[in-house]
C-alpha cells in the first residue's frame, strides 16, 4: 500500500455572507486546495462568484448538506478552527494546537481531513467541536481576535501550503477504523477501573486530542492496542477470580 | 537612543474596491497594526466600514496621500509585495524573499516600515517596485498566483504577528519531571500485565515518543496520571485479593 499525502476538505458551517464563501474559494485555489464543503450555507448568489474570481469550479463542485453530521461521514480527521477566548472560553478545549504547529504534523497523516470553519457570528458550536480530533489557533491580537471568515481559511491554507512543501518522509499511519478501536478500548478500560461518570466525557476527549496530536503509526497503533487489550484482559480476569 | 521594534504601516496604492480596505483594516487590527496609508483609494463606504467591522478606528485614522511619493517620504523602509509570476516578469525583482524570511529578518529593523501592496488589477508599476528596499512573495499554487488584496494582508501581517517576539503564548506543558512520571508509570503497568520482556524497551520508547508528539499540557498529564495509577492501583488490589 502506498502512502498518500492527506486530502484537505474546507468545511464552512452555515455561512451567511456569499462573499465570504467566494473569497474562500479563492484562497483555496491559490493554495492548492479544491474539495469544498458547505453546511447548510446562504445562497451562492452573484456576489459569492464575483468574490470567487478565478475559482469558480470550487463553487460549482462544492458539496452542500443540510447537518453538520452529513458532513462529516466520510472524512478521517477532523480539524476545528478555533481564536484564543473561544477555546478558553470551553474547559475541555484546551491546548489546541498553532497553526504552525498544526500544519507540520498534520503532513504526516493520510486519509480526508476536514477543517472546520464556524459561523461569522456564532463560530462553531459544542458538539461540533467536540467532534475533532484535533483543535487549532490563529494567534491573534487580544484587542481584536475575531478574524474575518475568508482570512482565517487563507493563513490555515497558506500554512499547510508551506508546510506541504517540505514534507520528508511520510510514516504509515492509522485510518478511521484503528482510531475507533484505539477510542473503544480507552473507554473500555475507563469502565473497567470504575471511572468517575462524571469525568469520563472529558477524559475520553482528552485521550482523542493527545491521540489527534500525536498521529500515531500503523505499528503504534497495534503496540498500543496490544497493551490496552491485556490490560483489560487482566483487569477482568482478576475480577472473575 | 534605545533600539525598539520596528513600527509596520500598511500602504495600499490605488484601491479600487472599498469592501477590500475595511478588510484590510480588520486583518490590520487582529494583528496589531494599527497604521494605514492610502494613496489615490476610492472612496471609504459604507461597504468599506461594514466589512472593517471592530476595525472602523483605523479607517477614521488612516492617512491619504494624493501620490506614491507623497506617501513614502518619511519611511525607513520599504517592503513591496507580489506574486511570484509578477516578480519574474520585472527583471530587476529577482530574487525575492519569501513572508517567513522577511518575517524572521526584519524584526530586527527598527524605524518606519511601509508595507505596499497594489492594485487589485494592475498590482505595482515598475516605479513603485524601484522604491523598494526589499520584496516579498507570498509563495501560491501556479495554476492560480493571484491573492486578494486583503487575503495577501492578512498572511503577511499574520507572519509578522508570529515572529514579533513573545507573540506565542506557550502552552503549560509538562516539564522533565512530569514527563519522567508518566514513562515510569506507563512502566509499572507493563510490569502489572506481564508484558513480554523482550518487547518491553521498544514499547516503552513508542509511548515516550507519542507523548513526545502529542506534548501533553500540565492538564492532560494528570489526567493521563489518573488513568494510570487507578489501573495500577485496581490490578495490583485484584492480586492481593
Amino acid at each position: 500500500m502506498t502512502t498518500t499525502a492527506p486530502t484537505f476538505i474546507v468545511i464552512l458551517i452555515e455561512p451567511k455572507y456569499s462573499g465570504n464563501i467566494g473569497a474562500v474559494a479563492r484562497t483555496m485555489m491559490n493554495f492548492n486546495i479544491h474539495q469544498l464543503y458547505l453546511v447548510n450555507p446562504c445562497p451562492l448568489d452573484d456576489e459569492c462568484y464575483a468574490r470567487a474570481k478565478h475559482a469558480t469550479k470550487i463553487l460549482d463542485n462544492a458539496t452542500i448538506f443540510p447537518t453538520f453530521q452529513d458532513a462529516i461521514k466520510t472524512l478521517d480527521y477532523i480539524v476545528a478552527t478555533s481564536s484564543i477566548q473561544y477555546i478558553s472560553d470551553k474547559k475541555h478545549l484546551r491546548n489546541p494546537l498553532t497553526v504552525e504547529e498544526f500544519s507540520e504534523k498534520i503532513q504526516e497523516a493520510h486519509g480526508t481531513i476536514g477543517l472546520l470553519f464556524g459561523r461569522e457570528d456564532y463560530g462553531l458550536f459544542n458538539e461540533e467541536i467536540a467532534a475533532a480530533d484535533i483543535m487549532i489557533k490563529i494567534p491573534t491580537d487580544p484587542t481584536y481576535l475575531s478574524l474575518n471568515l475568508s482570512h482565517s481559511v487563507a493563513v490555515i491554507l497558506y500554512s499547510l501550503y508551506l508546510h506541504q512543501k517540505n514534507v520528508i518522509k511520510k510514516r504509515r499511519t492509522i485510518g478511521p477504523t484503528e482510531k475507533q478501536q484505539l477510542h473503544s478500548f480507552f473507554t473500555q478500560l475507563l469502565e473497567e477501573i470504575n471511572y468517575p461518570k462524571h469525568k469520563k466525557d472529558n477524559t475520553e476527549l482528552l485521550f482523542k486530542r493527545l491521540m489527534g496530536r500525536a498521529i500515531p503509526s500503523t505499528w503504534e497503533y497495534h503496540t498500543l492496542m496490544g497493551v490496552f487489550s491485556k490490560t483489560i484482559e487482566k483487569l477482568r480476569n482478576n475480577k472473575k477470580s
